[in-house]
């Protein structure tokens, strides 16, 4: 935990200072960037490969524009480590205690050098495209650069920025950082030509930006510092729209990340002692191998079920090993939730088994794909939404909003199952049943397993379990918060000596009247308990459905906002969810 | 109202019948589909330049091709009619009794020739894409054939689409309609290109096709049965993924459509006796054209507000004449509703004054970018959402979903106005204040006009309006259902001598806890009004605040379901939502 001593870096206050550099004195920089790169990520986790490889395009981007006059804009916030150590927070690299301070996303709050909050892939060429634009309207004169990854291009929204960008009509530079590689490695027609243009200098036929109507450069040289000067000196106050696309080595520096470098991309802390990455580690059961071995063994006996990812096949812990076994029944379609969505309804729709695997904060890209792909055919395919809840995750990665985005499509069944033996019944049940189009959301908060096999048939929907019949107050604990639920219980016994009953609804998407109607009889109050926001969630769907009757609901879930690495504890204490404070206000109702 | 007589099509029971055709037979055959599509679109409005254009295309698709074993997917299915009339639906474009009972889309509920019910653009090559791969997975072979025009090439889930596509490895065979024409003028890089390929006669540099990894074709006469055929018959049975780009008419046929095309993209019923088009006609004043005065007198004054539509400026009545008043303050992002929010996000973050104006049904494509590039940033941009509300759309169309998927946000302020006066006092605040990123629902299911201008300041959030203060019973009518809610306060005065509290609440996106507390001293039943569905929605929040209380609430709006072409009244009465119903549910609880 001690601070990195640097002789060039701990000199540069502010991209000005860059400026003043020799060619040798930016090659000790880019040396001494590497070393904050890999003290943050070793002590708190991150990006590393990504931010490795781009160290010496973010010095030569500092050399010869002008920031924060000139405005970098940088796509999904994986290699904006460097840009950050040379505008004014090097602390956040370099001195252990700082670096809760720096985010690890592109953050506006944090410097003027920075535009946007970004933490999601494939939005820096439209985002610049808007700032271009309001430049060139205000009669103002500036260069803006949008920094994208090869991996980030094949999002819909990259590919619809790319369209408009080219027809600006001023100035626009796209740098393009080709390090070979998504996440995992890139899927798709496009990562064959990029292959064509690294492998002909730039020069092959159908250049597809060209085609897009860009100027463009190839830079192959893209960890050189003097080479990147020479290419972005010549776009320098360009008067139109270029792509200058720069080759660079994703992990460049840190060996074990140049060999390897999946496992690199983003890193646990405290691989530096034993240079290996405990990503790649052994795997307890979890949902994730319940999951993963499920899918391996039902491939075998069925071969249309097709697991697909939309570019990140590690959350899921299917790394390299794993993918081989599932062989041509994998499919990863890059950084494309839409046509995820999209391509899922298709193979369901002509009698496939799909299962694509995606985080809350990523399925956010697909709503209309949900709807009118999926929910509106009814297409039988399964979706595992991993990572749902509250966190304290970057406010870009937050797992707050599945339920509001699916639950009030039509036609959608979204389960949530509060153990594992439900969940097993559910994802087989999902992928056989033929009629709907299924959600599940994989528990984040706990794993639980009762060992009882759960024989629930899901066809019969929005069936929920009363597990315990008391009366007075009944709790509702949805999916992880099953067992919150059951806490409560324990402490509205020992606190007032109620006897509550007990409920796991499963079903996400709709009301089990003939319960919620039965327990009018004995209940005066309903609790409702769900891993996510509040607002066009799960228990509010429940207190419009007492709205005509006396029954009191107290929903219990996430406020309705934006939370930036806040803790978990804090929030939980702040959305009075622990089984003290709603003891608390069960108190005060009655 | 009399049936239209044919000679071939009245022979064509199924594509196995177009089979057996000569050229010339064939020729007459298109001159025949052409007076079905006018014919139906005269009496029933509908699709027309599109449809007109794709007339040969589909006649040899289904001559070369053996539709339903080989299998036709169509984007957004502007230019499906032609298909339908031969396979087996040819009434309902020649028998007026028949129409109401073939839908205007693609749906797979009227014949084994559709395979999904499609209603959004960009979609056709993803689905496709899944439909081949199941084929695959399951060992069989066919043609797979996905029919996209050069207008949706640009929405992001095409692009996904084509990256993937284009590495199947078997048979894939896209179909690129040309007819040069979005909706509108096509907008973007890539239509400098698809000019380029067609004067060049498909061999231009920088194939955009070739680049994703496509192999290529290129068909000049587009609307040339033969020609057509032997392309396709190039194609069939082909083992890996081709385009086929041909260029063709739209409004082929129909003079008036062939040289004047925007307007006749789609029309409204009873332009052949006059043949011209009424959906460019004279004004009358309603959202509309307010919303057009005052953005062409804003920017006279300010020249940073932008006014941007996606694909769809037709919706708004932004025709010729319009856009071109805006000049260079008007962006047509084209389809490309994710680019079009990140846009304004970039617009507004760097100083300018983006107006987003879009329908509800397509602002569902742009979720993650509402969450992400606007809202996590508070980009003060102004998003005006279109036809929201009950109606008897077609499924594909539905104006529902808006609230929950908008109002369920962080950060941004979503207002209904109930009247013209509060619409402008809106539009106005939200382009001029910068901390909020603002969505204003425009009424439709009435214009009204006070005559009382409007001077809330609308930066004091969540403030509702108490409209009329009584005792019992209070109403909250949301944005345009606030008439509704007039008349159910007559109501109920009328039928059970309730004054009830009439209040008209403006903010969606959260809850005046002052005014609801102050109802509960004389106040035992909340009514809530939205024109939307209830899920997720607005009165879910209001039951969810008085959940803790004895309030009773009562919570009208859409039920969660995919309606198709039901009758607007059918849909009040399933609802509820007429005051003599709701006055009926009141005294019942009483």
């Amino acid at each position: 935990m001690t601070t990195i001593e640097t002789t060039v870096l701990a000199n540069i206050n502010s991209p000005q200072d860059v400026k003043k550099l020799s060619l040798e004195e930016m090659n000790i920089l880019a040396g001494e960037i590497r070393k904050g790169i890999l003290n943050r990520v070793n002590l708190v986790g991150g990006h590393l490969g990504p931010d490795l490889g781009i160290v010496e395009a973010t010095i030569a981007m500092h050399y010869v524009f002008n920031s924060p006059v000139d405005k970098f804009i940088f796509d999904v916030s994986h290699q904006c480590y460097p840009h950050k150590m040379l505008t004014g927070r090097k602390d956040g690299f370099l001195n252990p205690l700082e670096h809760p301070e720096i985010s690890g996303y592109s953050n506006q709050n944090e410097s003027e050098h920075d535009h946007f909050m970004i933490g999601h892939t494939s939005t820096s060429v439209t985002l610049a495209t808007g700032v271009a634009k309001a430049r060139d309207l205000k009669g103002e004169n500036y260069n803006v650069i949008a920094l994208i990854g090869d991996g980030s291009l094949t999002g819909g929204e990259a590919m619809e920025g790319l369209n408009n960008a080219s027809v600006l009509g001023s100035n626009f530079i796209i740098i393009v950082n080709d390090n070979e590689m998504s996440i995992a490695e890139n899927h798709g027609g496009l990562y064959e030509h990029l292959k064509e243009l690294r492998e002909s200098n730039g020069t092959c036929a159908n250049n597809w930006f060209k085609a897009f109507g860009f100027d463009y450069i190839y830079v192959e040289q893209g960890n050189d510092i003097q080479t990147l000067i020479n290419a972005f000196n010549q776009v320098k106050n360009i008067d139109h729209p270029v792509v200058v696309h720069i080759h660079t080595l994703k992990g460049k520096g840190y060996e074990p990340a140049e060999k390897d470098k999946e496992p690199w991309h983003w890193s646990v802390p405290g691989f530096l002692d034993k240079s290996e990455n405990s990503n790649g580690g052994e795997m307890p059961e979890c949902y994730e191998t319940l999951t993963n071995n499920y899918l391996l063994e039902k491939i075998k006996r069925d071969k249309t079920v097709i697991p697909i990812c939309a570019g990140t096949p590690g959350v899921f812990w299917w790394n390299k090993e794993y993918r081989d076994k599932l062989g041509e029944n994998y499919t990863d379609v890059g950084i494309a939730e839409q046509h995820a969505v999209g391509y899922a309804s298709g193979l369901a729709r002509n009698g496939a088994k799909p299962v694509f695997a995606v985080m809350t904060s990523f399925i956010q890209r697909a709503y209309d794909q949900l709807s009118q792909d999926l929910a509106l055919n009814n297409s039988p395919a399964t979706i595992l939404v991993y990572w749902g809840g509250i966190s304290g995750a970057d406010c870009t990665h937050l797992g707050l909003f599945d339920i509001p985005l699916i639950a009030n499509i039509p036609n959608i069944v979204y389960l949530a199952p509060s153990c594992k033996e439900e969940y097993l019944r559910m994802l087989d049940w999902s992928i056989e049943q033929t009629q709907y189009s299924v959600a599940i959301r994989v528990p984040t908060f706990n794993y639980v397993s009762t060992g009882v096999e759960d024989k629930t048939d899901y066809s019969i929907l929005n069936k929920y379990s009363l597990v315990e019949k008391g009366s007075k107050v009944a709790i509702i604990g949805l999916g992880d918060f099953f067992e919150l639920g059951k806490s409560v219980k324990e402490e509205l016994k020992s606190k007032l000596n109620i006897n509550a009953s007990l409920i796991n609804p499963k079903f996400i998407t709709g009301v089990d009247s003939e319960l919620l109607d039965g327990l009018k009889a004995d209940h005066e109050i309903v609790i409702t308990l769900e891993n996510g926001t509040l607002d066009g969630g799960f228990g509010e769907k429940i207190a419009r459905y007492y709205g005509n009757s006396g029954m009191k609901v107290l929903n219990y879930g996430a406020n309705k906002e934006f939370n930036d690495r806040v803790p978990l504890d804090e929030l939980l204490q702040r959305y009075h969810l622990t089984k003290e404070l709603i003891a608390d206000d069960v108190a005060k109702l009655l």
